[in-house]
């Protein structure tokens, strides 16, 4: 995971980034960057923690230009050090000369790096974003490639996901995998800017005349007067007919009202609820995790004619990470991130709708929150299949030993987390949930990884 | 607003401490502090910011004690500084010997702070909680009062609103004013320890045997075998026949999960709702400004059988402040905030469902944001009377001529935000939404101020 | 060591303590602090590091007041912490309100404190000031003593060495130890005010009208319209028949522009080199181990009739500690402090003069340096007789096993620095370098403490 | 002014720096740095202040590598700010790849940097030092010549003083302008590395087996297995036949115990000093204006015959700045510097010897000092002519305009200062002071600049 923008062309390019990042910060809390050129050279600046800050008005005052690339980091590859910010900047001695941010995850990273350091290149990080800037750069400044072409090859040789924005002193390149694992889009604004994203919630900020998604394998120069565009066949590349977009992008990851890989992200999330509900057993109300699963339920309730109930009330205030109190507190840390209503759960029967079970150990203190909290039966209603894979393009999952799923059957996963009921996502509703189903990856759930 | 914690003997006193704050940090993220005793000396640390930024595992260890209070702050009287933030400590020769913190606003500030300061006293802030505890120190230091006295008198002359908590190296004591106008509560926690709270979420996290609501000008004294009770008839003091607590705890500010002055949240919120149905215009979708209207939408929406729906995705990053981008694009500020669901306005009647109308340049923004995605038509449903008169007992609110009810009349204000249709919660469902409405404070609408 | 300042009614205090604390700084350098108050109340400051680092003019700015104390610090009691900076303060209900700075070291510290603390009195530091502060300050506060009674008791109760200065709101106390061990002077100044300080160079930046020793055991209480002036009797409390004054103060500690104990440091080390000089062998050149020792050697060279040559050059960015690389190059740590120059001493007959032998490695070092440098003959002469006894009233001496004289004789002493020959200043040689000998600590060369 | 110093082939290769850095530190203590490379990359580290306080133990250990290059800043072009610290960097695709130190001014730096920037290349700073470096980097990648024929185009191209050091990854180039203004000398250790500094001094720290002035003109570069010299012909170049060195390096600037352009310091101020005293008024003592002085007032004190006495105690915690209070005291400022020795001026005829005059009002604070002392004549003795022009090359000295021997006649200057009678150091001894005069610039005295 992880947010990518990019603004060309506009005389307040830092402060669009900024805003298209805070619209993206879902994706990335640990750290973030902008960088902006001017012409002449490329400034940028980087800091650990949120976009708002990090980016104070006297640090915003001194970017001045009108391009800039930014990007918001949740760790996958690399250690939370701010040098694993990105965007990535490789100087030269005409300055700051090229900036490079990415989400996704490369598959054959050190292969291509051993390579490049056999030729000398420097690395600063293990960042996957600062391997595709110096392999460019090499290709431009060492063998005297076009940018157009240096990215070409980088299409054809670095496997992997990545949805990349690069920018020049003077120019803006964006580029996507075969695979087009990770979501891209980008738009005219009302203002003539072009701007590009991860999420379409990021262009929405920015007043977008259009918004169209980047093609698999597709590159875009953006240059003061056009927008050139190129394409490579995928086919040439992935071992698959199809684009295998990242189906945990809808689950869970992007924001509800984000239009992701063409489709609307909280449609498919009422949909995946609708399929849930499905001949199920009769319940009181339907209660989500909150957020991220209030419209599974919301389509739960739809469909089955019950109640949506916000029962469970979420502390905003801590984010992703839990404050962790010595030994004799923990095991009540879920209760720092969710609080029951008072007298609401008594004597009733809940549908009780998460997005996804991982190691299971939270959704057991929830259903326990729950039961204390007086009621009578809890269903678990989970809106996708088991995760049973790790996933190496970029979602942050645990070792394959770690997922319940692996060492459960469902029954005792049921019995662990302490639910009347379990029930997954059937392989048949997840592809109903979405258009193209072909066209999504689904390694986590059935270990078909698309890039090997 | 602020919110106030108190810990008695636990040896994760100041753990304990913080998580409850963490849980009321809806009530004030400018500043927070925590105060801890071991018996021997009292210790603080308070910080600008969130909880979870100024209290690190590092600080933590260090505040050993089994005596803590715990504050955190909303800025309304002094200044966003440091020093004004709680809780406040006396120190003597014997160390730092008394600490307080405190929730409310005093209105005889200046004169008893002139008076003492006529003795000598010294003040480091301009923060009521100061008062409060430099007056309760004179007493007890020069004139030799008991602590107990010196909290009464205390009382008997210092007018406003206080919930407060007071630790010695050795007890804790809990008062509050005869109006009861600001939360309070305490428990007995399973552990043995006590615990006193602003908000009843901040007593849940800690694993209570039972809640209670303290009372108007009642004193506790906590010590080591006993729970001493000290009883002020408010008769004596106050200018009016029962409690006024702030009915706006109700309507916005407490969290929904709270138990608020013997009322659940959530339950009066949802009956706000179902009142403001009532003979209501017929609608396609309820959908609330996120999230402090949740409640009232789903009331709405369950009592008049149309779909409550989460139209408008609220971006939890950006708390009560706002990036402030220059001129060109600062009037689409309140987009950083919110973003309508794509394709979901279109052609639908709205009823969109706010807590309050303050200055109503935030309103008109999100009917326009609504408009622009689609709506057909928009009517706000508005779950409290129109603010008419400012608070001076601890809410923010503007002053008396930015108030827009005060310059416009409900048909102008309708006109002004470009809503389809315009209604207030009347006065009659507002006393039908508690159940004891003549103990509310209701001042912000009626000028009604109980305390001159 | 270390060193105090005090000023008494100058509209610019905190500017003339800083420039005495400026003139004191070779009495400490580990941290130094400024307390002045405005007569409603006291600030301070203090900071790790060199006077005109901590006292920046943002700091200078705030501290307007016109009763000024300040201290430098050199480690003695207590750890290299922030906490054991001077001056301490004691805070009330009425603010901030005693400071005290004292030097010198106390002998029965613990005795004192343990009994202070069994009544409850807090202590943040091991600092002896802080101790001192205390003692008073609970005299005043718990046994409504005066401020000058409370002064008395100290004298008469706390045993060992203290320059001390007090300051009240508006009050300003100087007092100092029965034995008189460390300097102390006061003096008013040409604008009127009244300022005391370790060392006369810190009252002659001041444009004092004149200048005047403090006496054993008196106390000065300094007001806004009179000086009033208390004497115990030091006889009732010293066991001994004069004053104690520490004769390293001249040898080596104060600054050569000083009058110390009444008599004029140089002309000390003057008459010391002079002593030294007698029927000695002939040299070709006396040189110093710079600065320290300068006074020696030129006295040293005056009576001999040979020539004085600054044949070693000290680096001043050195201060009193080395820069520590690693083990290869450790040993020639002296050569960063002392190069000497270049072919000047090839073929020579050296009198090298220091001012005294401690553990003697740093000298062996620098006869090393000079021999290398090409001298025919190193003749080390040393100021002072061997030191043989660890000091405990102040100046920072090792235990008694590191002492070189404990371990060898002055022959072996002289084979280890590698000299030609060896010559410690001769007991009767050190009477005679001053005026009241009787009146003089020989205590770290022959053991006869003072105090018990 | 500034100082440079170079370290190859050690592996204490950044602590060698440091010990450099620290014997030149008298060359600037506005910043410092080091640059160190392992043979794979280059490493630096710059702050303000002092050697000891920016190089702590801590940045020491990280900055591994066996050549390394250092620089200490004093003020010249460039406003105080980090970024004008040295060494200078210039980065590429392989890492920070080129490091450069150098002490000197420029005289067509604007020319030579328009130039650049037309090519696009890139200024962080408007220091010298990092123009040679873009300079050289530009020849090298762009231009495709050798680094020492870059070095060649730069010192026929590049007008003014410039003493250089240059570090790769694995070589280390040093350079020397045509007129060899700034000293600059170099050594093998006995360790077996290459030493190279601004002053011999800094050799003389690290054991040098021998020490050699660089020549003008001449480049070497040292390498793993040997050093190879290049030449030009200085007369290629230069506009002088000789060389010019800055004669204010033997007066003033560089440390006693430094040999300079084949002298020994301390030997040609004694000179200086001997030929003032030449047919001199009779005086009971001569008396330096430390430290600066001390040689030449020696010079004239053994010449003369009458005693050398360091009648003034210099405060070395001041080193080249004042404290500033405010008006009322600020006359005084001198005071902090110097203070007189008790008693000892007191009817004397003086002999205050001082280095040169520039503004002329801090002697006159001198001669103040010394009157009030008691001292009956002072008769001011100055170890240089008057200085009349500016310096462009390296010497921070005031316009013209403040130059006080521009404004006023001898006599007025000595009436100005208030001494009995002034005498400069002739033109005839200044040129005997050395023994190759015409190799001198002496352009501060008689503006006869050698580079247009």
């Amino acid at each position: 995971m992880c947010g990518i923008i990019g603004i060309f062309n506009s005389t307040k390019a830092t402060e669009l980034a900024m805003l298209g990042l805070f619209a993206e910060q879902h994706r990335g809390q640990e750290s973030c960057g902008i960088a902006v050129s001017d012409g002449k050279y490329i400034k940028s600046h980087t800091g650990m923690g949120l976009v708002k800050d990090v980016f104070t008005p006297k640090i915003i005052k001194k970017m001045n230009g009108h391009i800039a690339i930014g990007h918001v980091r949740y760790p996958t590859r690399g250690s939370s050090e701010k040098k694993n910010s990105q965007p990535h900047i490789v100087e030269t001695l005409f300055g700051p000369s090229y900036a490079l941010s990415s989400n996704g995850d490369l598959i054959n990273y050190w292969e291509i790096r051993d390579e490049l350091e056999k030729e000398g290149v420097f690395f600063a990080s293990d960042n996957d974003g600062e391997l595709l800037l110096k392999y460019i750069v090499y290709q431009i400044e060492i063998k005297k490639e076009t940018i157009v072409d240096a990215i070409k090859n980088l299409i054809r040789n670095i496997k992997g996901a990545y949805s990349t924005v690069l920018a020049t002193k003077n120019e803006l390149y964006l580029f996507r995998d075969a695979y087009a694992m990770r979501p891209m889009c980008y738009s005219e604004l009302k203002n003539g800017s072009i701007a590009v994203a991860s999420e379409s919630v990021a262009l929405d900020i920015l007043n977008p005349k259009w918004k169209k998604e980047m093609k698999a394998a597709q590159i875009l120069k953006i240059s003061e007067n056009d927008i050139q565009e190129f394409q490579i066949d995928p086919q040439e590349i992935r071992s698959t007919e199809t684009e295998k977009h990242c189906i945990f992008e809808h689950i869970y990851f992007s924001r509800p009202d984000s239009e992701i890989f063409s489709e609307n992200v909280y449609k498919v999330r009422e949909k995946i609820g609708a399929l849930l509900s499905k001949d199920d057993v009769e319940v009181d109300v339907v209660v989500p995790v909150p957020d991220s699963s209030n419209f599974i339920a919301l389509g739960y309730a739809k469909k089955s004619g019950k109640p949506f109930e916000l029962g469970l009330i979420r502390n905003h205030y801590v984010g992703r990470t839990f404050i962790k109190p010595e030994q004799t507190i923990r095991d009540e840390s879920v209760t720092q991130k969710f609080n029951p209503l008072p007298h609401f759960f008594e004597g009733k029967k809940i549908a009780l709708v998460d997005d996804s079970i991982v190691r299971g150990t939270t959704l057991r203190k929830i259903v326990k929150l729950v039961k204390n909290a007086g009621a009578k039966e809890v269903h678990l209603r989970i809106g996708s299949p088991a995760v049973k894979y790790s996933c190496f393009y970029g979602i942050d999952t645990p070792t394959q030993e770690e997922l319940i799923a692996n060492n459960m059957s469902e029954k005792e996963i049921c019995e662990f987390t302490g639910a009347d009921s379990l029930k997954f996502l059937s392989w048949e509703d997840l592809d109903k949930s979405v258009s193209r189903p072909q066209n999504y990856c689904k390694a986590c759930f059935n270990g078909d990884y698309p890039i090997k």
